[in-house]
């Protein structure tokens, strides 16, 4: 067998949906290089009532795409050890149950319980007031909500292809639209990709314009962790050319920025960006350690693509969402016109299409630990970073 | 067969809910005027996940009626022309993930789609803050959200007729509440009926007031169409007694105001608000005709029900929603509180109901084009349009 | 048969969901006391969309619990009277459909129709602002809504137990979560009971802060009644040691504070805020009888648990919703930062669980009705209840 085969879940324009499905090595005698299993089902009941997932198991990492929530990675597992965090928000919301508005337009934080996240296409970063022309070609004063809208937006795409090859490769393609009258228009397919047998999966988004002007746009990928590669003497391995607190609450701990602290209840959060360095050909990659530097998790993007990063520390206590955030980003999370006003907000002409790309990886061991350390030494090539003691102002708000 | 036929599709109190069904002229032996069907649909995935619709094919015009967003025709076909438009919001939406109160209250956007929306109950038109009587008999300032309500509030009523006749004709009925304590109590009654081979859909609404209080009232019919029948050198044709810019960006091209423009992305929409004439029993027409006049789209109502129109232009780039509104009206569509002021805004005693009826036909050929161009100079008797250069302060906000 | 049977009908984490079931005595040979049934459904179509609701049918008592609802108590029937009221929101609302901050914080009113609805539980009363440390750590205004978030969450779990005994016990338990990220975090399991040919249920709330700081905490029992208990001579009878008018419009007819008028269409709500004496166990209760003293529904509940007292009276026209509501709470429904102030929000330390008590009786006859009027004046010993004339500054925010 050498030909690809694929299964579309979702289509809203043509009406096809599969409420629930097993794809399986077994079953389609494809299981040369390990047993996999690709599972679509509906969720019922409580705030998950029609939520969408699609869980992939290649026989060594495992993940749950969720189609109903902007195609985010829920949460997976490899080699026993669990993927994602504990978020207070314990299952899934579906976007129908979700107000953004909410708490002064934090309400996005009722869904916040996914491993990786995107936050845009509009906008994202910290809620506040933003001017833009309404229907009328009028300025018009808008509350940006928390981390924009992407992620509580369905997909109406939804494809399951499995390559085969040596090994096979298993893929989801979702398609998302945030787009209405009067605004801007943003078409994001998203693809999964993994490999039988391996701790790696692919991520390739494109997002397109597909209004006839121009229209700004912005992208985060919230990345989230929590045990058992965060504890407390964990450490986030990175190049960091350059790191700076965002404001005097993540100033307090600048020293031990890349370290991380246990439980701390009443812990609050501390947010430090960065200029992370990249190879020759712009790419880069950082990683989350266990304090034994035995395990870690390995976030790898194109500087070209993704040039701006935040970490975010939240090392709260076990039940109220002990977590770090890899945030590789087009922007930092701050109020869009401050983005705006610094560059960081950028342009899609009409038609055009951005390409980002990402992959999560696990180290599964102290060799495979070592091996990415290196690779963040070879990047670095001896420089140091600079820390910055204080909020800088190319970067924060309260430094300007 | 002589009786009529109905089927009960949903109805909460009585817990009805048929998911899908297909009713046709030939499984019920009723096709000597031809093959008709009407399907129910429940959409799935995306955005319309939970959707039902209902799909009308009289065997000439064809049309989809939506009971979950407020009995709106979606769109609809005839004699292989597309009635409706392409909004950027592509697919049907839930209401259920819509949120009225973002973007400065023009959340309503996020499921504007439709060709014919209603606009209302408790109001129409423009955001803005009004001020009501709270639960405690206060002044409160609240937030009118863009064209009010109703359009995002799941029938809970559904019945289909078919009656028997030369030829038969085919109804879909509906009934809408728009209700809650301390608030106004609308009950919608809608009808569409349209029979067997014709070019025509007819509507009568019936909304009654369910209090034991007068209530406020406003309705505006948002019809909306794209091409084939808007192009570059399209024109609207009605008996225009008196038209008036609605502000200055109309203002510039008041002198064409009856005629459209090709694609411009970034073109800010125009509106233009009309006193129509009406013949001696009240009845009064409006057509959008492409620029060959082989073609047209007609609305029919009756002034009596409806004084006022406005004409919406958003002749922008062919993927941002290149589209005209032909909207008859109770009151023009202005912030409640201007139209409260200048007399437009309606009361319904307690039990009174007030019915409105409108009907969408399409001109297929020149003749039929030339026969509705006859009805408005008939009804015009050789007045002349006043063309206002200015808006008008007994319509414009912007004029007072 | 002597051993508990249980069915979990809704479980997310373990992704159980029964749609559709019945259990009955007849079936499980347990009719010995009488025919009883337990039936699940989900609702489907209108604003029910989605709903689930579990009706229980002791025999005597019959009464629907809604898990998509908060766990809410719809409305019952009890010897052939309606128990409940007829509110203008006709359905049962999916959450889904409900913007809370609509219409100035008052958008919980789209889908209140309840007999029994909790209210919290981070805050209840009416809306407005307040003050509350966002995930920076800093003083941030948030809008507080109308009564809260609670009866808007789907329950994420729900089970059905048969308890045999003499008579057989039926019990249906829920639990439902409000909690997010950087927000309190409230597990609450409603435990309702009835005992087979019965004319009460019974009601125990857990409530858990799962969080591993201290928590806030609000919670009210907005328990309504209409026809055939609340008329025209109606009265509400509980051991009041002290009641006072909430406001200028209560004041107005304090002297008939414990007494119920007929249809008034227009009829502006009044509430009056109580201190209610208990017996020595704590142990207190609030009936509405009728005017012939021949019927009456009343609420039990300890005050230990639920201290403060409020009762609605809101006896408009028929259509609009004839109702009065007995409420006993943790504290007054004022906006929070007032009760606050007074002392009368709670805090739940980490890991704590405040249990609360609550039933709901039918006093099916005169005689019934004579004996709930001697266990209050058992209460009361021979005090006279303090009637104070004016608001006061303890309870109402107009005093302070």
């Amino acid at each position: 067998m050498s030909k690809k085969l694929s299964w579309v879940l979702t289509d809203t324009a043509k009406r096809v949906y599969v409420e629930n499905c097993t794809l399986g090595a077994t079953a389609l005698g494809m299981d040369k290089d390990g047993a996999w299993t690709i599972t679509k089902s509906r969720l019922r009941g409580g705030l998950s009532d029609g939520v969408d997932i699609i869980e992939v198991n290649n026989g060594q990492l495992s993940f749950t795409i969720v189609p109903t929530r902007g195609m985010g990675l829920w949460r997976g597992s490899c080699g026993g050890h669990a993927i994602g965090w504990n978020s207070p928000a314990r299952d899934l919301v579906n976007p129908g149950f979700i107000n953004t508005l909410e708490q002064g337009g934090l309400g996005w934080l009722k869904g916040f319980n996914e491993c990786i996240v995107r936050c845009g296409l509009n906008s994202n970063g910290a809620p506040g007031m933003d001017t833009v022309l309404d229907n009328n070609g009028n300025p018009s004063e808008v509350m940006l909500t928390l981390h924009g809208n992407i992620a509580n937006i369905p997909a109406k795409y939804v494809e399951v292809e499995v390559i085969p090859g040596t090994p096979t490769e298993l893929v989801i393609t979702g398609v998302v639209e945030e787009s209405r009258c009067f605004c801007p228009q943003y078409r994001m397919v998203c693809r999964y990709s993994t490999f039988v047998g391996s701790n790696k999966v692919s991520i390739r988004d494109e997002v397109s314009n597909f209004a006839d002007c121009p229209t700004e746009f912005q992208m985060l990928y919230h990345c989230n962790f929590g045990e058992p590669f965060l504890e407390e003497g964990a450490k986030i391995v990175l190049p960091a050319a350059e790191v700076a607190p965002r404001d005097p609450r993540a100033q307090e701990d600048i020293d031990t920025w890349d370290s991380y602290r246990g439980y701390e209840p009443g812990y609050v959060e501390q947010g430090y960006y960065l200029d992370v360095a990249a190879d020759a050909q712009g790419r880069t990659l950082s990683m989350l350690k266990n304090r034994a530097s035995t395990l870690g998790v390995v976030i790898r993007w194109d500087k070209s693509q993704l040039p701006s990063f935040c970490q975010w520390k939240h090392t709260t206590g076990a039940s109220e969402g002990y977590v770090t955030g890899m945030e590789p980003s087009i922007n930092m999370p701050n109020l869009k016109s401050f983005e705006r006003q610094k560059g960081r907000v950028l342009t899609l002409q009409p038609g055009q299409t951005y390409a980002i790309d990402l992959a999560m990886e696990i180290a599964g061991d102290a060799k495979a630990v070592a091996a990415v350390e290196a690779e963040v030494a070879a990047i670095m090539a001896g420089r140091k970073t600079t820390v910055q003691q204080q909020p800088v102002a190319k970067w924060s708000p309260c430094a300007n």
